[in-house]
């Protein structure tokens, strides 16, 4: 059980001008920690409520035990309860400033030396970041940058060079494609014609209440904008099922079936002489197995594709500014309408939203781009099934930079609990990942004693 | 010769509501490149005017040759020609917000990434970072937080160590004590006697006079809180002594003779017998060496004691926010008058002056503490003589994080140009210091062809 705590945090780490501080909310749960010196497991929370990311983290849980560890899930500022500004954070970019990763790695680094600080026989803890996704990537990242605060890093799904100039743009959506190319008969060709299919159906009044009852949406497709919106809600549907499609029934974004995405192709697997309407129809089936597998929704929302639990607007804003990742499409090598990359276009557009633009090269020069080689103790996994895994680290390093690969794993399938259903690969890669943990936990020990000796 | 340029510079790099630039002045010299792939020797400019860095580093010319090297001096954001807001940099703590250590390394990471991407033949060349003093810890911190920017860093000088609970705060004056004790016969001690005979004498009307005249001071001292300054200048003079205790004629901080705490002390070589009069007429003696060596000063401005080169005021600034550098004097180890060290007394005074707050803790959190022995490629040189090697590295950490000691060295007399009157200590030092560059030059060139091939 975790019991949820608060630390109090300098709104700006970087600046003395701002010297009001925020209330950042952390959870604990000690039951395993072998006191003194049993190791911390911290979790870089990412752009969402940590409650919700410490239930999706049975890994941290089923390990605790193994390596007398205390558990800290540290929430990410301007997410969940952990806002810098109550409910004006998000009201105008003067707010939403304090924003970045900068400044949430050094959260987590000055929370760490509270605890260190607080906790009676905590002072020798060695700590071990751990995160998934955007949080996999501050786990990277806060072991890169403070290598003094934490002694390795499990860094899962974490897309650290799905930034300009570092992998191509188009290979997110190409694993997206595959995923479903290989989950049923013609499934990706069934979602590569559709798009022309919404056009040519859209293209009329009649037809446009047609797919606003057909896809029982809670707001009906009024106009051609509503109908390009429309197309954009389906494509990050499937983006969505290609992150978690899990081996068991499970509710990460949405409370889905076993292996959804083989679920959802038997509604797709049309031949090409399939007609735009039954085709169509098949759609709407394959998108109510996302949005309404628990039979619970009256309609469908376009405005929503994932759990409310992830804060949308405040990573919307952190792509608008640091987290620039360039996605393009093709429809050949795809399943997705062509659409290039295209910086400028993405620029104006964080400006008319947020008043900011985004800067494409400093994510790349502050965390170092493709040249880490340096650093030490981070573990990248990643699942074959991920797109994400098109911006991560799929290949060895160093020795001691090592990247671990789940062929049958989605996104960061290593981090949820364990289950009779999982694929031997996701097995193996947590109990190597275990390895490395107490293999860094003696070197620091190591470490620690040589300091202490005479 | 070095040609003076502009970079263009975000003035908030961690933030993005800010979004107005500066220009940033660096000097090149490329005479002695050699390209492509030669490697770029890049100064981490500090608190002062790069020019008269520059003028002051003759090791980086000397080696620029033996190695091949480009030569870049970075300007510090704040000082000398690089103001962010110009005229206004200075005027209050808003305009002054974005004078951080942080903000200045990635200044120097976004520079090295323009020069790479626009000058012909550099985008392969290593780059080693190097600096003295405050400059020495931007160097190492450099190669800490960006690694895949500079491939090592020489950091003379740098106390980097100099942080609350890391070092004892009596170290530097002691050092400072123990220049004095050895450069003539009871030096220290007569200075020790000093600051009661400054009281005596100070606590009438003709005595305060006397003393101005004495020590031809520009503003008389007419009441008890000048002879308060007063004291407080003649312990800054003997600090700026100690740290240009070079072994021949030099104007660092101001023109000096060679050893010039040795011609200092000449004049303090009393018995305890010595009356406070005759005393003073020493010390008054004493420091006219350091103020008036070359005979051109009219008085003595106690609102000076170095060159203008320096930016005093933007350094205030920095100790007052993130360079909390403890320092104490008991009066017995040291020549000083006892005096604790108070953080709060210190925090309050910083409020007065800047409207900004230190902390205590942030720097040690930020750059690691005495935790760094995961980092590699750093040399910390220090100099024997020099009182900020109390908060130096003076020992090897790991193969790749030494310590050079320079025994008969001053601050950072290493970087300075070579002269006959160099002690052996300083000559090997340099000769080593050429040694790890051309090492880790050669490693990133193995590196690199290792990534290029196949």
């Amino acid at each position: 059980e975790s019991i949820p705590k608060e630390s109090i945090c300098w709104i700006d780490h970087f600046g003395f001008l701002e010297d009001a501080t925020f209330k950042q909310r952390y959870l604990v749960a000690d039951e395993y920690w072998q006191q003194p010196g049993g190791p911390i497991l911290f979790y870089t929370g990412n752009e969402g409520d940590i409650a919700w990311f410490c239930n999706n983290t049975g890994f941290m849980w089923e390990v605790a035990g193994q390596l007398g560890a205390m558990l800290v899930f540290a929430e990410h500022r301007y997410y969940g309860e952990s806002l810098p500004f109550g409910q004006d954070s998000y009201s105008d970019s003067k707010h939403l400033n304090y924003l970045t990763s900068e400044q949430a790695l050094a959260d987590f680094a000055v929370l760490i030396q509270n605890l260190k600080n607080t906790i009676p026989k905590a002072q020798d803890s060695p700590v071990i970041a751990i995160g998934g996704s955007y949080g996999g990537m501050l786990s990277a990242w806060f072991r890169m940058k403070y290598p003094s605060v934490v002694i390795g890093a499990l860094a899962a799904s974490a897309p650290i060079w799905q930034f300009p100039g570092m992998v191509p743009c188009g290979d997110f959506y190409k694993i997206v494609t595959q995923d479903f190319a290989k989950s049923g008969y013609n499934c990706d060709a069934s979602i590569r014609r559709s798009w022309e299919a919404i056009n040519n159906v859209s293209s009329t009044a009649s037809g446009l209440q047609w797919l606003s009852e057909e896809f029982s949406l809670c707001n009906p497709l009024k106009n051609k904008n509503d109908a390009l919106s429309f197309k954009g809600w389906l494509q990050e549907t499937w983006v969505n099922l290609a992150m978690v499609d899990y081996p068991y029934e499970a509710s990460f974004l949405q409370p889905l079936p076993r292996w959804p995405i083989q679920v959802v192709c038997k509604h797709l697997a049309f031949d090409s002489s399939v007609s735009d309407h039954q085709l169509l129809h098949g759609v709407s089936q394959a998108a109510k197995v996302y949005y309404n597998y628990t039979g619970s929704s009256a309609c469908l929302n376009t405005s929503q594709t994932a759990t409310s639990s992830l804060g949308a607007l405040g990573w919307l804003y952190q792509a608008c500014t640091e987290m620039v990742m360039p996605m393009c499409t093709d429809g050949v090598q795809d399943m997705f309408e062509p659409e290039d990359w295209n910086f400028q276009t993405y620029s104006d557009e964080c400006n008319a939203m947020f008043g900011v633009r985004p800067r494409a090269d400093w994510a790349g020069t502050v965390y170092g781009g493709k040249t880490i080689a340096s650093h030490s103790n981070i573990i990248f996994s990643n699942g074959g099934l991920d797109p994400w895994s098109s911006g991560g680290v799929t290949g060895n390093i160093t020795h001691s930079l090592v990247s671990i690969v789940i062929p049958d794993g989605a996104h960061h399938l290593d981090l949820r609990y364990s289950t009779d259903l999982d694929p031997p690969s996701v097995r193996a890669a947590r109990a190597l990942e275990l390895k490395y943990f107490q293999k860094w936990i003696k070197q620091a020990q190591k470490t620690r004693s040589k300091e202490k000796s005479p």
